[in-house]
């Protein structure tokens, strides 16, 4: 029905008769001439209809917005003065010899160019909405992402293999979505969280590489950067140590990178968590901002100012400054109001408060800092606090002061709220660029205190360093995992570990884990038994799909990288999913609702 | 760890040093050298530990089968006479100089090589069943196919676009599988039956070429060649005819076969559906075997056996032969026994018995003929059987004669089981080749007798052919849709059709089926809506990747192409799933069990 897309016709085609179908994106009446904006997933296309074919200009008369129609006619050049060089065939336009309107259209709710849509708007309106070329732009990417991830893998002779999306329910992480089952009463199956037990018992039956770009499922509460389906780019491998395993996936978004969007990542950077949580508060920090903590709590221990020392004599406390240089200029820094605004800011991470010094004029001694909280600090730790944070004339030192974790979240959002405000874009706080890392060295486990136990960082099935296995009952807070966290502009795009390999060394795990045999073998029975029969040493990752997409187009929210997404309240305002279902398929089910009233 | 693939170590490596690691499939200790299969999915390579390197000898003396090691040494020549033509590395052995066991292994509870393990053992055991070169060829030959497709697509600009898995449930067709909403009490999702309605959606949004490797879902009794969760290739394209969209998926298909197992599949036949139902009283006819069904509806309705006469009067009634060569041959053709099991066969598809006449010697006319039925069959009726089959002496004719789809059902299946026979095999009957069709013009609506209203063939959503529209009101069943179906040796491997893409075409098909207007509004109401907008003409197909890979491998079973599949109790036997849940898991998803000692 047509010889080429709209988008794709050029010059090479000038003097060439075409046919092209498409959507009529704009039709203006110009000197007795009818110009129609021509589009489809490829671009736009310039048609002109001149009055003298009356047949033909009568159809085009009646064309309106969003029209499907089909065209014949002679590519040709632009008349000078009316080339358009943003788009591919903005040195011509096509004069139009045949018209055909395959489908009229309906007047649209709004316009496709309006950028001030409600979310709610383009949800409801989804099929309309995906017509926008910045929609399609970003599915279009979001497939040659996905493409380019199959071509590499298949080189490397890694197999996709299906694992199951009606699997068993394992109550802990997140919550599962259940499948109720008609064959047996009372059972349930459960949407996949990860494929990672499936995925591991594949290396164990020898496939030796695998990988699946598969949907995930979690029923959580919904935040901006989730979907109760997720995508997954799920990766698993025999016989590679931690650097192979961490070398072949740089290598993997490196081409993604740069046979997409032509961009050069470069060499990523190898940190240890603990060397991240140190400079960043971070375990996934964003490097394109320039600032970083400076260490502070083996200096306020004997402070006067009780929330210093405090928190620098707490088990587990934590003292810092972050120094924002120019933060306290007079005209360019941050004024009293921004101030107070981080005040408020840092209290969503549990800070209690934001104290601060402004730093106006060194020569002057004590003089020249002004601060709410100078007064209470000796002069030889404030000393230590200009000296280890470098402080200049005009820089703003903010402190935070409490448990190490809250001094983290708090003071690491803020590292990242200053560098990305109008202030840290002007004064050199902030690189514009691709900044990808590895963090690594992960903690094996961490204390919960509320449950009074140790949990685990990754998961129970990530093995620990070399050596380390023997600490993982005596000392578990000393014991380091082999596992790894890609992390792009301060996202995690991706992340995954060693796998513990040997029977012995899992049931080590979950003897720190304090999971009983009984409660290990009911749970994850079929993996125990597998990794009895000479299961290989093995590891791999999973990369966020709707994540790296998100971070490489730029879009503001994941739904934007998504064809069909959920809204924050889980549903899809399209097709109105969920819905309340027939009485009779409850029935066959053998389950009912609680609140009888709640489906009416 | 390794330098290669155990199954690809070859002469070309002759004299080098290679590293391997793998699993013990046998070890054989022979005048005083112990030799190990070393095996990876790759296939196998003999290792030879000589004595005089002790400790590594010790070690090797501990191998037991499926022990996952790790080994270093010389790549040499068999010695003459012990050669293996079957394998690839079966020219050379390994030397070993270094061995190290990565993982031991218990005792397997069966020998990979079994070949009579009961599904229940291999399906328990499904890590260790896996592992077996059968499984790991089915899986890699999978994997290859999908890529295959992937490129293809690929290639002629589809995109793969993910649709949703958590979707609405719409009560027709199969039954659903239900996800119980945490967030809104006393709905459900549904997990979708196929993204029909989604890549519909996609074609109105301007994607114009969608393709995407999908599972499925349907809750229903299985049959051998179905589970709870299968894969669909699912494609959609706009701007294409019936035609054009043959050809692309048939040489899809041809390129797949082409590029995987290296066979050409040739041009496809193209059949009407009433063809095929004619001649072989099915829409997925076996080419391969050369039997075919006599009409004799026109003949029998004055005959004496009251049978053949009631069917031949009766509205949709059917009377056929099926001249089965050979088949009364003395010795050589069908025992008593073999007709009577058919005599039972045919039952199960309707059929109230099977009459047949054996063709002794025509010549001797009726004395020549040997049959229950013969006697009630007056001359001018026998003589078109003989003539229309075009019996010869030692020929068997079999009878149908019922409702037309009984009749189909039954002699269709009886076709196919004598053609696949040890007597049809050696009679003939039976081509052993690959046998492709296209199944074209199904008919747009069947009237169900029980509900006593139309029912689409193929979905509501498929276009009738051009000018047919009008009938659809008028006389549905003269409706000839833009469906089409390819078959492969008697399985359907796929099937599609031309949708409708004009709202008041699709409103027709609606009041054909008796959809009110609020129904199809409630059902299918943003597809209505999005028709409304420039639809683009779009038509597509699925496949079925389960059913395709079962057929190139020749595997007996569906699951055997299936990493983790279920029990036709739809059951997982590894992980033991479905299971019972939490108690506060279904509170949180308000529904209670109906039978609540069903979970116990």
């Amino acid at each position: 029905m047509r010889t080429t897309y709209c988008g794709l016709v050029s010059e090479a085609l000038m003097g060439q008769t075409v046919t092209l179908c498409g959507w009529v994106n704009r039709r203006r009446d110009h000197g007795g001439v009818i110009f129609v904006d021509l589009r489809d997933r490829e671009g736009y296309v310039q048609v002109v209809c001149d009055p003298d074919r009356p047949e033909m200009f009568a159809t085009a008369e009646d064309l309106r917005n969003e029209f499907c129609i089909q065209i014949k006619g002679l590519v040709r050049a632009r008349p000078a003065g009316t080339t358009n060089d943003t788009i591919q065939s903005g040195k011509i336009e096509i004069l139009c010899q045949e018209l055909t309107v395959l489908n009229p259209s309906v007047t649209p709710p709004f316009q496709l160019d309006d950028e001030n849509l409600s979310e709610t708007t383009r949800l409801t309106h989804r099929v309309l909405d995906l017509r926008r070329p910045y929609m399609q732009k970003n599915l279009m990417l979001r497939y040659r992402v996905a493409m380019e991830v199959r071509k590499f893998l298949d080189a490397k002779g890694f197999i996709d293999i299906e694992t199951p999306m009606l699997g068993k329910s394992t109550p802990e992480g997140a919550r599962d979505y259940l499948v109720p089952s008609r064959v047996h009463d009372g059972h349930f199956f459960a949407l996949p969280q990860s494929p990672q037990l499936f995925k591991q018992l594949l290396m164990v039956a020898g496939y030796d590489r695998y990988y699946q770009i598969t949907k995930c499922f979690r029923d959580e509460d919904l935040r901006a950067d989730r979907q109760p389906e997720f995508t997954q780019i799920d990766i698993e491998t025999s016989f590679l140590t931690e650097e192979d395993i961490r070398a072949m996936f740089q290598d993997m978004i490196v081409t993604v990178f740069k046979n997409t969007l032509g961009v050069d990542l470069g060499e990523f950077p190898v940190m240890t968590y603990q060397e991240a949580a140190r400079r960043f508060g971070s375990d996934k920090p964003d490097l394109r901002v320039n600032l970083e903590f400076t260490e502070l709590t083996d200096v306020m221990g004997d402070v006067d100012f009780k929330v210093f020392s405090a928190a620098a004599n707490a088990k587990g406390g934590r003292v810092v400054a972050l120094r924002v240089p120019g933060g306290a200029k007079e005209g360019t820094g941050l004024s009293r109001g921004e101030i107070d605004g981080y005040t408020e800011f840092v209290k969503i991470y549990g800070a209690k408060g934001l104290a601060y010094i402004k730093v106006n004029e060194l020569a002057k001694g004590r003089e020249g800092l002004q601060s709410p909280i100078v007064k209470n600090i000796h002069d030889k730790a404030l000393q230590e606090v200009l000296t280890r944070t470098g402080a200049q004339d005009g820089d703003l030192l903010f402190f935070g002061a409490d448990k190490e974790k809250v001094v983290n979240d708090a003071i690491g959002a803020l590292r990242i709220k200053i560098g990305h405000s109008e202030f840290g874009k002007k004064s050199g706080l902030f690189e514009s660029r691709w900044a990808p890392l590895w963090v690594v060295d992960f903690p094996m486990f961490e204390f919960d205190e509320e449950a009074q136990r140790y949990t685990a960082v990754h998961h129970p099935f990530t093995a620990p360093k070399d050596g380390h296995e023997d600490w993982m009952v005596t000392a578990p807070e000393k014991c380091i995992s082999k596992g790894y966290d890609m992390v792009l502009n301060g996202w995690e795009m991706g992340g995954g570990s060693v796998r513990i390999h040997r029977a012995d060394v899992q049931q080590k795990v979950f003897d720190a884990l304090k999971i009983s045999a009984e409660e290990a073998q009911q749970k994850f029975g079929f993996l125990l038994d597998a990794l009895q029969y000479g299961a290989p040493p093995h590891g791999g990752l999973a990369f966020g799909l709707d994540r790296i997409v998100t971070l490489m187009t730029g879009a503001e929210s994941i739904r934007d990288v998504i064809a069909f997404p959920k809204t924050q309240r889980a549903q899809d305002l399209l097709t109105q999913a969920p819905a309340p279902v027939d009485e009779k398929q409850l029935r066959e089910l053998h389950i009912r609702l609680r609140n009888s009233a709640a489906a009416a």
